[in-house]
């Protein structure tokens, strides 16, 4: 280390107070590992209140020539918020900006501190009727759900975080620590650059983020589930376009188990019982239906599922090999027990990855062939989005093969991938994730060199001296 | 002009062939002149039929150190689109890529060129049961409506442009000509920087946008529409909150309109009868319910509306003063009618603002007070979006008052509504035109000048010599 850093710290401290600044060993371990991915060290962390105490920091790191990482809950999966080895980076923790929700109910927004937490929003939001429906299964903070463009289960009917994004307040990490105020609210506003939107999905490498303004939704009064069971795994997209012509606004959820990834969750969580009796079948989709309007309106979501399903029974074009209606809960409890169980059931080499989805069963088909062939131990246990292209295409290296796999082989599973992936099908390496220091080795290799020039040139205007993150976008 | 013109032409036959290249007089006139604001004289159209001669375009127009400007169906409202009086700029047109469209419909997507016409597109779509529903008065190309981010009356559902782009393939203007590919079609990536949001809504100023990848949506089949006139203005916002809790995901579109502009209506268009009888409500409100959702469903919009009204009018807060069901044709005939009504009436100085939803009323309120102060001629005939807060505040200046205004007051008047808006209610000066020379100045006195700064350095990253775009972004 080049400085000196017990002055360093006792000179935040001074300068916000004693609440703002973590420094010993046991305060700062839950700050310097990520939840997946991610350890290290960090100088300290500072904690400001608002966007003028974050220009303090600033100012002050970059007075000892300190790093600075933006960090709201500590959810993220790619490393973006944990330090490296150096010692020399100064963790920026919006735990103290929790509490800011300011409902503004004719506008049906909601302007957040950046560390307000996703549950603690719907928490405030429920008594007024509305919600900010992004579905995920961490509990992030608004500021790092920005900072990764979050997605989830229902994409498909919500869109993810720039969809519902009306402000945005950030502070840059150049030398004057500049503030840019996008706080308008507005839905329907062309008198410019939208430039908050480098804000969004950039890891927290371009800015601060303080605030934002949200748009929310009002919370659905209604919601169906069904388990279908496609009569061929490719005629699911066929079940897509028959719900999407005829549930319309209403489909919320499509999401895909493949036989693998459901047996595993039989397997290593028994309580989860199979509801198609004996077999498994090859694919199951989970589709559900919610909706805002009241019973009383005249809409019943039950009884609208039963009538696609009896159409789509009825039909000539064989779609459906079979169906079961009404158990969300049943489910929804699937579909999340496959992350957990998959990891009883070996290594899990996990991807987070997206394509268009009428290429969905051919990439699919392609890898199961492939990686079968190349790693004959490996299980293909997918699962994902199918409405929005989302495939969790986890891989399983069982436990109980009686060989491991080492880091090298891992990275020639990831490697070939990602290669087919990206060349043959055009699709996306990270989804919902990000980038961060854990795949931006890819990053650097898939995307088009002129794209990272450019990216690149924006992150030296608004982050010039590299202050501030964790992810380089240029070459 | 500093450059042989004929040679320089005839060169760009040479390269791109007769058709590619319009240079006459007569030829030109129909490029020179905007829609409603610009107007001035081009070297000539190049018409190029891909990105490749577009590229050449480029070349060309660098070498002979000519300008270039994007047209699509010259329908912009802002003169971005117009050439100046210079006579050295080349209006590069699109409309050689009219007729690429191809649609994956699995994916529920279309990849167009950036020529395609809406109307084109939608009549396309409808034989798949599906729309591409950015609900415009006029017939632009996409490439156009990307530049400008269109909102229009039906975004509350369907939202903006920027909303339902899931690809691009942009050419910049700089010494390489870069050809950029984001056509990658996916909803779920977070890959890297979300290059392409940069050209949305920039007034094809940073590039040539050659082709899209647009999300499109399922048909509606069924609508319902009312006229609501709530107790007081006021009451407006209560309405509104009251269909987007019962009504949800099928509320399209909610659209005010004022005494005034009703009034110019019905005098100057006497085939449209005020459907409220001998006296004009203060306020009206247009709503309209849409859905994919066939009546087979067990959807029905028109008894979900009357629903609505009877609950409304039976509960205790009086926020309904009167409402009409069922005239859905007779409800938009109205709505649409307003704009050339108000140009009969006098001049008109018409505005596209944004202000936040809750604040509509308190604006309005303020705005008609304060004009008729200052200008007692001056009538407020505003009508708009309610539900996106977009609002026409048109103003009529009375053929028959016996003085005309010259162009100093009418400036003032504009200068008088833009600070008010902006500093007083941080609304937006241009809520779905874009920027374009027409409202550059207000553009460059109401951006916050980092904001300016960085803009413009995007600006100059992307489009480094200024070769391309009639709007400066910079300070």
């Amino acid at each position: 280390m080049t400085f000196d850093r017990d002055a360093a710290v006792a000179e935040l401290v001074a300068l916000l107070g004693d609440a703002a600044v973590l420094g010993s060993p046991a305060d700062l371990s839950g700050y310097e590992r990520g939840t997946r991915y991610g350890a290290g060290r960090a100088a300290c962390v500072a904690r400001p209140r608002d966007a003028r105490e974050v220009q303090q920091v600033i100012r002050w790191a970059r007075k000892h020539e300190l790093r600075l990482i933006a960090q709201g809950a500590n959810t993220g999966l790619v490393a973006a918020a944990s330090p490296d080895d150096t010692g020399n980076q100064v963790i920026v923790s919006f735990e103290r900006m929790r509490h800011e929700i300011d409902l503004d109910v004719h506008n049906r927004t909601v302007r957040v501190g950046a560390g307000v937490l996703l549950q603690s929003l719907n928490d405030y939001l429920q008594p007024h009727g509305l919600c900010f429906p992004i579905d995920l299964g961490a509990n992030p903070s608004i500021g790092g759900m920005i900072a990764a463009n979050t997605g989830g289960a229902r994409l498909m009917k919500y869109g993810d975080v720039r969809r519902n994004l009306l402000g945005l307040e950030v502070v840059l990490a150049d030398e004057p620590a500049t503030h840019l105020d996008f706080m308008s609210g507005l839905r329907k506003d062309n008198s410019g650059v939208d430039l908050k939107q480098l804000f969004v999905g950039t890891s927290g490498a371009f800015g601060f983020i303080t605030s934002a303004i949200l748009e929310v939704h009002p919370l659905p009064q209604q919601r169906a589930c069904a388990l279908l069971v496609p009569s061929t795994p490719e005629r699911a997209l066929d079940l897509l376009r028959a719900f999407e012509l005829k549930c319309g606004e209403l489909l919320t959820s499509f999401e895909a188990m493949s036989k693998a990834a459901m047996e595993c969750v039989f397997r290593f969580r028994p309580q989860i019982r199979n509801p198609f009796g004996e077999t498994v079948p090859e694919l199951v989709i989970l589709v559900e239906l919610t909706s805002a309007m009241p019973a009383s309106m005249g809409v019943d979501l039950e009884s609208m599922l039963e009538t696609v399903l009896t159409e789509l029974a009825e039909s000539d074009d064989a779609t459906l090999a079979d169906a079961l209606l009404g158990r969300a809960e049943e489910s929804w409890q699937l579909r999340h027990a496959i992350s957990d169980s998959l990891r009883e059931a070996g290594k899990v080499i996990a991807f987070d990855i997206s394509v268009r989805r009428s290429s969905i069963q051919a990439f699919r088909d392609l890898m199961i062939q492939e990686l079968k062939q190349r790693w004959p131990h490996l299980k293909v246990c997918d699962f994902g989005h199918l409405g929005d292209g989302g495939l969790h295409l986890n891989l399983v290296w069982p436990h109980d093969c009686g060989i491991e796999p080492d880091a090298a082989v891992i990275q020639e599973i990831r490697a070939f991938v990602y290669h087919v992936l990206v060349s043959q099908f055009q699709g996306s390496f990270s989804a919902e994730h990000g980038v961060g220091p854990y795949n931006s080795a890819i990053y650097q290799r898939y995307t088009a060199s002129n794209q990272q020039h450019i990216a690149g040139s924006l992150q030296r205007l608004l982050n010039p001296d590299g202050a501030l993150g964790t992810v380089k976008f240029g070459p």
